[in-house]
């Protein structure tokens, strides 16, 4: 099927245009921090909140809502009884005290694709059963679980199970920091689901860049052609804990004092690599016990280690793991460190690149292909479905923070991208290769 | 009045002796950990069953038990109507994952070195009234609330409000990491007492050295001549919190990666000056967000500084400052630094000395002149009532840790000289200067 057969892509009413704006503003209220941002870890009272408005939204279209095992919501509209389905979404968690765009806008930009969709198909611009205007495929769109990680480790977790790389019941068993499980916090705010799973055929996903390439060559979409290779290594560093004041500086096996040498290690790999091939750094670490006049015993890190080349990474790897045994043996300590949450290259298909230049291009707008540095859950569905991601600008390239930030006008015209993209695919035009 | 007017000190009874070491390995039960060690930090449950162990033995002899303000346990024995007191103590909580002696070991020494003088006093060894031979004061032990600071920061908290250094209910209002209030904590364990506060007219309190000293040269007691000049800096680090994967290397402003630079600063510190002049590190910190994929924001610390010389302090302080404005302006990030709990040097008066050193040569011992790196109680009520602060050896110089240890032997002796400078005290030896 080509593109021509279809009908135009109608631009979207002011009502539309309007509906969406306030819809993403309405939904960055929840959870909403002084400066701007949203805190909404997974699975809390403000996670809960952005689903009921989710199911709000959808049960207020007569669309039915699932929610799956691991909290995956979606909402599905049935167009070809039976068919499978073309998915749209990302994720409303958020990190603690992060913006508002990060996921979020991919969501409401679903719903509204596929709220827009629906009229035009009721419209009459979808031809009967059969010829080359009817539907091939259903619509969906979902609110991934625990995209974000920072409560729950290893991020991207709903997607994850979803696409059958990581196994339900251990994500479930996943702890917080305080001991709360994933499947405890679930079922605390009521979305433990059981229903069954829809049949994807093909899926759509849209994002901030949390970069700042679009930003710096003025372009309002990029089609991303493959993410970056990433891993973690999760680090643990035994001393013994001893009086910081009575105990004589020689006879210390300070476990605080061997992180921080492996913290800067971390961070100064990155200057062994040409700029921006390789980020690398520390997030989060616990120290035990965490007194003022202890000397720790244990501190447990878990450095992020990301570049485009599979090699660099390992390289960095290599380089740090050499590191640690040199401040093993300075400090007599203990340093464990295992390698976790690897994930290689993907590279999305040429077909779907081509159909969101194409969209964007027909729409009036200029794309070009990007390259992402974070991770998405259109990363672990493009295993499993042929997959379409898309970028919008972000300002100063920040994210994870509440001064993230992007324009209305960008969002709008992201919100177009995705509505015929998803048109496109319900119509078969990206085949499962 | 001389000594040589008091009765000889009898040797303890082999069922006094016996009857010591079994009370103090009992209570090392309370909270034990599997290495040996215990765990009681300040108002914890474990906290509370040590305080009901107290209150049992003091109650089982007919003594008097108040609990004041902001939880110091005292057991009071009147042997003087009217007279204000000669108080022995230390403190039962511990550090987490802490060592059974330090603290522990000092009150319950007290406690039968209390008993022993009652069983004495009783066998009529002290005379009538007026008499050379007569009490001149009442005697007190006490187990002082919070002296470790592992839970609630500052340590030696319920001494000092005692010695009125601190502000009770500022005290009373500190938080710990969960933020629960020490007044709410103290409540919850039933010890938030209100009773009247005794009048002290002389203190001492047996310790583990915590060092090497008395070990190395194979002296079973210490008389703590001065305290090292001790003081914390109280550190917060702010950056901006980015996506670890996202953020380009150059626009991060990693408060993480500046804390890890502030605590190797604050350890090589001590290299500037000769060995076994300075001690500084390191114990506590905390970081927001503290998720695997965002750079910190902002990390909190406490870095702890000792020396007997004030100025190597001092010096050492300014020198982590001028280290902290660098790292300030290496990584774009606001680095506040606050002195914190400064502790003077703190001289023990020579009478004291002179008596501790007679009693221990009495008994057939030999004694050496020390200084003490780590705070005690017995550092805050040496300002406000002539103090004898004694040491016993310690195994290997460790403490605050699971094997800390002392021998049996060893806190025996302790126990012996702690009975024999209580007899004295309370007969006057040692009269306010």
């Amino acid at each position: 099927m080509t593109t021509e057969t279809l009908s135009q892509a109608p631009a979207p009413t002011d009502a539309q245009a309007t509906a969406f704006l306030r819809d993403f503003h309405e939904v960055a209220a929840i959870g909403a921090t002084p400066n701007h941002g949203v805190d909404r870890q997974a699975a809390t009272a403000e996670d809960r909140e952005t689903r009921e408005w989710f199911r709000a939204f959808a049960e207020r279209r007569g669309w039915e809502v699932r929610v799956d095992g691991i909290g995956n919501q979606f909402a599905l509209i049935e167009l070809v009884p039976g068919a499978p389905y073309a998915l749209l979404g990302s994720h409303l968690d958020s990190q603690p005290l992060g913006g508002r765009f990060d996921g979020a806008y991919g969501v409401i930009a679903g719903l509204h694709a596929a709220d827009r969709l629906v009229a035009r198909h009721a419209a009459g611009a979808s031809g009967a059963p059969g010829t080359a205007q009817a539907p091939r495929l259903n619509l969906a769109v979902v609110n991934w679980f625990n995209e974000e990680g920072g409560r729950f480790a290893p991020s991207i977790m709903g997607s994850s199970v979803f696409a059958g790389l990581k196994d339900e019941a251990e994500m479930l068993a996943v702890q917080d920091l305080r001991g709360v499980s994933v499947r405890e916090a679930l079922d605390a705010i009521g979305y433990l689901g059981s229903d069954a799973r829809p049949e994807i055929a093909a899926y759509a996903e849209i994002h901030i860049e949390q970069g700042r390439i679009l930003e710096r060559e003025g372009l309002p979409i990029g089609a991303v052609d493959a993410s970056w290779h990433t891993q973690k290594l999760d680090i643990e560093v035994l001393g013994e804990q001893s009086h910081t004041g009575a105990t004589l500086m020689g006879d210390r096996h300070d476990a605080l004092l061997g992180a921080a040498k492996v913290i800067q290690r971390v961070h100064e790999v990155t200057d062994l690599f040409p700029p921006e091939t390789l980020v690398s750094s520390v997030g989060q670490l616990t120290l035990e016990p965490n007194s003022p006049i202890v000397v720790a015993r244990r501190v447990h890190l878990v450095a992020d280690l990301r570049a485009d080349d599979r090699d660099v990474v390992l390289a960095a790897r290599d380089r740090i793991l050499g590191d640690i045994r040199a401040i093993e043996a300075e400090h007599g300590l203990v340093i464990h460190a295992r390698d976790f949450d690897v994930r290689e290259n993907q590279f999305y298909p040429e077909a779907g690149l081509a159909l969101a230049e194409a969209v964007t291009s027909e729409l009036g707008h200029a794309a070009r292909r990007i390259r992402t540095m974070a991770g998405h859950d259109s990363v672990a569905m493009n295993r499993i479905a042929p997959t379409v991601m898309l970028f919008i600008p972000s300002v100063d390239g920040v994210s994870h923070c509440e001064r993230e930030f992007s324009r209305d006008e960008d969002m709008a015209v992201g919100v177009e991208v995705l509505t015929e993209v998803a048109w496109r695919l319900v119509h078969g035009a990206l085949p499962r290769g």
